[in-house]
């Protein structure tokens, strides 16, 4: 079974509330390539059905998480693409972690609730230090939110 | 005591994750007036200390998290600038309430664990139907992120 993004991150920084798999508490999100990107343009995907209680109104998912898993599939994608594009096997050291510089989303329409939802990243920028993702969450196949992730390598003073 | 703005808010509005008191599996930000604000400038200002697992690695506050806090406070300070201008209680029908249409986050500097954060909220534009909110996340007079809320009043399909 394909290990997600996430599940290569070193076990020293996987305690992420939005995506570490040691934080039994966080929200757990796993991040792949999209294998079926029909547009030819690398992307990665996540899945992600919020519970009950991530509700900003009743009916309706809260903006705060929206905005936590794109920052996840943002650093998460920044990693995997870091590694292919070096050349290296995910998970191989030294690791290639990314912090979130920026953060920059936009609510086009209300995310429903009860429903899976998918995030698309896309690459607008891919550097050593700095990758940026652009996301999409779709919700039954309209994209809800728009976000952008500016990711930078982890400083070496957080480590 | 004072009641903070989310208290005012509807009941049946106020299951938000990030701020519901209804919603007891969530963050129940509390934003109130700034009464000390020095510059003379009208501010809001909400207190929080994260949990041992909003963590983003070992040490350090999950910026999801952050982005929540930013959110809440941001829909909060637009509802009760809303009141103020409008001359009119909080908590009086009909009812301000505000989403958010676009989060905008900078991350100048980790934010440290094990400490009650400080927001502070001022307003760049205040309209019947759109308020702008920068907000500042301080943790020991340290200005960690500054976040920017779009807040518009919720659309009426969403009742």
């Amino acid at each position: 079974m394909t290990k997600a993004f996430q599940e290569y991150y070193p076990k020293n920084l996987s305690h992420c509330y939005g995506c570490g798999v040691n934080n039994k508490q966080g929200h757990q999100l796993k991040s792949y390539w999209h294998e079926n990107s029909d547009n030819g343009v690398e992307q990665t995907i996540a899945h992600f059905k919020p519970k009950t209680y991530h509700t900003a109104i009743p009916n309706f998912v809260y903006g705060g998480l929206l905005a936590s898993l794109i920052d996840c599939h943002g650093t998460g994608s920044a990693a995997a693409i870091s590694y292919k594009r070096a050349n290296r096997l995910m998970g191989s050291e030294p690791a290639f972690r990314f912090v979130t510089a920026a953060l920059n989303i936009n609510y086009l329409a209300p995310t429903p609730m009860g429903i899976t939802l998918k995030l698309i990243g896309t690459f607008s920028e891919i550097k050593e230090n700095k990758v940026i993702v652009d996301i999409d969450v779709i919700a039954q196949e309209q994209i809800c939110v728009q976000g952008q992730v500016v990711a930078v390598k982890m400083p070496t003073t957080m480590t």
